[in-house]
């Protein structure tokens, strides 16, 4: 069995802590058994271990999203990227493609597609593997998953089920509707439907045969090259309304989408997280602070206080669903990001009158990490070492670095730098067009 | 005539844009004249300025306030610095000794101590002019000011006074009230009180003489050395309650301590003040951000976002008057501070597994200034230069340094920095033990 876990989005609703290289899946808010803190997505494979679903997993997701994944989820996942944002149906096209002519699944191998950051109980799973077991069985060529409503909301697409026979664990379908207006859902808890919860199940075979009309790829490869030849339309719209007999299984215990701070705040271990006080008179609000100066709020009921890199957020948490269009325009580059190789915070920026800009950065590596070896052509810069021990890997040879020692890079020059212990630096980039592309990357071994 | 300016207070109630090196007199942020901000103390000048008081004005401070008072006031003022922070008596007969001894100023001239920031109008100051008046005409040894009360408050001292003849300017006082109960403060109003505003004039010999009944010095430097022997008690309780001729003048005016942000944010020219948006739902709330990252605040009324390197303050505008208490323990240093040369803000702080600290700043040096000739012996500093022009001075000479140049300075290596132009920089301080005090400054005309 194969599970591919669907990770996209850009996730504008938890500004500021989510931005375009973390998105909300990838927040390490919630409360892990361990009494650490995990991530939606982290939970979610934990959730899949612990429910004894024997499956291999992979993710289908962004280039802008692989470095944050293998920090998260190490190597117990495959990671399948789209070369460009299309949609569902090509994303989930690419990663069966991957299963079939990448890894050489067998057609018949039973294949769930699902969010990647659902908020849910054992029960969730519980109802994956029975819906595998439908596949199996051969109730229809797709099985789908239908979340029991808590109300009549208009966010969600609904599944109508037929009457199913007694003791039968699942329903044909009787008809599909989108997003309904408010008296439309009304009518459709009524009735009796499900909210479609993005699950899916089939034999991989049934969706190669579909990709194939489209594009006869003879390896991932060639399939991923010709990607943008696969239709811009969503799975739901392409394969599941398309198709010829559909199941549904239900599950009815709990299933929150955590993508907005009210949603959030509510399975938030504690209402401060980070360097935060919260007043006598703030009953009901929630501090999440990844800066380092604290937060203190007062007098402020049932709010947010968000504060990253990137801004600060003070919202009524009823209003927080709203915030989305008003923060594009508020940052136009990420300020912080975890890569393959740790993580970054960016500490300060300015331009000065002459044009030259300077970008001072916060760098963690973790042991036995390494950036690439680079050179830019349109700046410098100054790494000062704070802790730890590492390699800097020049034209000339290598040169060992720690706590104290100072490394100038010039305009033009080669360098790469790894970390023999966790290493902590201070970098200071200064040119005259400080853009992430200024980068030539040379493939190293090292 | 003389005007001493009383200027001192850590300013924690506007937290976190004070600090205990920026009072909250200093704070730039009402609108001025010409279109740009001031602080409180910048228009106190400029009011007195304007309404044609012709007098040399003197600031009574502290140490810690020295740099930013020649910042915002240039040469218009002088500075007379306790070498140790005592009450108001001792400051104020601190200044007056320096104005008697240092300045030469004669027995019988005129002076006026005042707070520095408090937010008034013109008639203020054309009150100020008339007690200087009063103590010319000999109404009486010391003249204080008298504020129509605009409620009951039990926060400020009262004075009763008689009633006075018809067309007499000033009134004798009947008696003085510290600080009322409720009741009592309900009482003094009907009993036609005024609030004591702090603003006291007399002949500066008045003064002299009760100074010299506890140090006879011949000289200023001789009763700065010997300031530990002047008593630790107020203005009020040492001169004011022991005179025996007390005249008091009424202004009726507009007039407001803005040392709470619910006061200070009423007299702001914008709601917002910095990098920040307001949505629909956020009437009445105000911004002031002194941070780069972008401030969005929503569904949150009549309150308060304040954000500098010290802290994020969140608050209804309603209990922004209790804050005091909660942030006292907040920040162990300032994170911003303007000092004679410039200004610098920390941008960042760490501390490494092995003990060894970091601490990253920006800088910025005004054209011809200079930071002290030193050396530090518990860390070394980066400095990456980022716009401007200046020049470091080593033991062995000096070398210019532009946009681009790094400099690495020791454990135990003499510099100093000079800005030829306006010159800003990124500075890492790295080392065990981060303190301000690890400094030896050296004397050195350059």
């Amino acid at each position: 069995m194969q599970i591919i876990l669907l990770s996209g989005g850009s996730g504008k609703r938890l500004w500021p802590l989510s931005n375009e290289a973390r998105s909300k899946q990838f927040l390490p808010l919630l409360a892990s058994p361990s009494g650490g803190k995990e991530s939606m997505v982290q939970r979610v494979v934990r959730q899949l271990g612990e429910a004894g679903i024997d499956a291999e997993l992979t993710v289908a997701t962004n280039a802008a999203q692989r470095d944050i994944i293998i920090n998260q989820l190490g190597d117990r996942v495959g990671i399948v990227a789209e070369p460009e944002r299309r949609d569902t149906f090509p994303a989930i096209a690419l990663s069966c493609t991957w299963l079939s002519l990448g890894k050489s699944c067998p057609a018949d191998e039973v294949v769930v597609v699902m969010p990647c950051d659902p908020y849910t109980e054992s029960g969730y799973f519980s109802t994956i593997a029975r819906m595998a077991d439908c596949v199996r069985e051969g109730a229809a060529e797709l099985v789908l998953m239908g979340i029991k409503p808590a109300n009549p909301s208009t966010r969600y697409g609904y599944v109508v089920p037929e009457p199913a026979e007694a003791g039968c664990p699942w329903h044909r379908v009787s008809r599909f509707t989108e997003k309904p207006d408010a008296a439309t859902a009304v009518r459709l808890l009524e009735e009796g439907a499900w909210w479609n919860g993005g699950v899916f199940a089939f034999r991989l075979g049934y969706l190669t045969d579909i990709v194939s009309r489209y594009v006869a790829a003879e390896t991932f490869e060639e399939l991923r090259g010709r990607y943008s030849e696969l239709p811009k339309i969503s799975f739901d719209y392409e394969v599941v309304e398309k198709a010829e007999s559909v199941a549904v299984v239900a599950y009815e215990g709990k299933w929150k989408d955590l993508g907005t701070w009210n949603a959030l705040c509510e399975e938030l271990p504690e209402p401060v997280t980070g360097n935060g006080l919260l007043g006598p008179g703030a009953r009901g609000t929630s501090i999440v602070n990844e800066l380092s100066v604290p937060i203190f709020c007062e007098g402020i009921e049932d709010a947010i206080v968000a504060a990253s890199p990137d801004g600060i957020l003070v919202s009524a948490k009823k209003t927080s669903e709203n915030i989305k269009s008003y923060v594009e325009h508020l940052v136009d580059r990420p300020m912080y990001e975890e890569r393959r190789w740790g993580t970054y915070r960016v500490l300060d920026r300015t331009k000065g009158p002459d044009g030259v800009e300077s970008l001072t950065k916060n760098l963690f590596l973790k042991a036995g990490c390494n950036i690439s070896y680079q050179r830019h052509n349109f700046r410098e810069e100054v790494w000062t070492f704070v802790s730890g021990c590492g390699s800097v890997r020049f034209e000339g040879g290598e040169k060992e670095v720690r706590a104290g020692d100072v490394v100038h890079i010039r305009r033009g020059e080669l360098h790469g730098l790894k970390a023999l212990t966790p290493l902590n630096l201070i970098e200071v980039q200064i040119g005259t067009r400080l853009v992430e592309e200024d980068i030539e990357r040379l493939e190293l071994t090292w």
